[in-house]
């Protein structure tokens, strides 16, 4: 396992913990607590999230496209990864 | 209630969305789903986060702040409110 | 001056910096220079791009939107402000 | 030549486009043009910048990648190629 790759488990694990972060969003605004307090909680999901993003990013470019690769159909595979790296950025 | 400020009702329904879409992310992982199709749902939500953001700090800038100015202390809560952008904007 | 607001001369000095850096980044491209390396200075311009938009934002709501507020007027700055944004998150 | 990567001749042309518009920003601001019209203007600077670095990130992925791929180099690559995207997302 290498880079940005994660293992199951760690998907797992992460996304419960988004989760119970994006639940706690909701808790906090329906307690009514400091915007900016929500807001700073709101860029760390993101953050949480993307890294999330990258992982499977990571996986994707060295199994699915490098396998698609060996077998000559590395260029199809690769227009759809930076295309899903275009919508990360939201450009 | 005016430009990206939004609801209390539309907030815990928006959340409840996004935190079912997260489940949802944890899902299709489990069941190996093609991680392109991940990584766009991934987008997605955090596109989703980022408009309860902004409709936090249209709130936020449109009462708090506004409110703080009115009493002569609105620079301390410009400055809290630029630098949660900051954040959200990860520069 | 508060906060991330600058001065007028910041402005020129920062965005100065930011066309030969932009200038660079051609002559790498000319240059062959390495992929990643290119991409590191792009991620270094589009942040240092991102600052003086935070300084102009900081700026404009402690000023513009005040102002405008005082005299009444200050929902229809505001939102154009949150728009303004979003459009620096591209959500 | 496939999916985002560009020519030189692209990269050229685009990077020269950049900088005109980055001198456009400084001298709006010198001549005091309304901050949320410099903020779009920044907006989209940035998108310009993101899409040079996306067209980069294809090539280099096309190319020094399924190359190093091919000479059982793959992963040290892959580790710099989502290292870089991490960058320009800032996550």
């Amino acid at each position: 396992m290498r880079g940005y790759t994660l293992e199951q488990a760690d998907y797992t694990r992460r996304l419960a913990r988004i989760e119970g972060q994006v639940r706690g969003l909701a808790r906090m605004i329906e307690a009514d607590e400091y915007c900016i307090d929500v807001l700073t909680q709101i860029a760390s999901v993101t953050k949480a999230l993307q890294r999330v993003g990258l992982g499977l990013l990571d996986a994707h470019l060295r199994h699915c496209v490098m396998d698609a690769h060996d077998e000559g159909q590395g260029d199809e595979k690769l227009d759809e990864a930076v295309a899903a790296v275009e919508r990360l950025l939201r450009v």
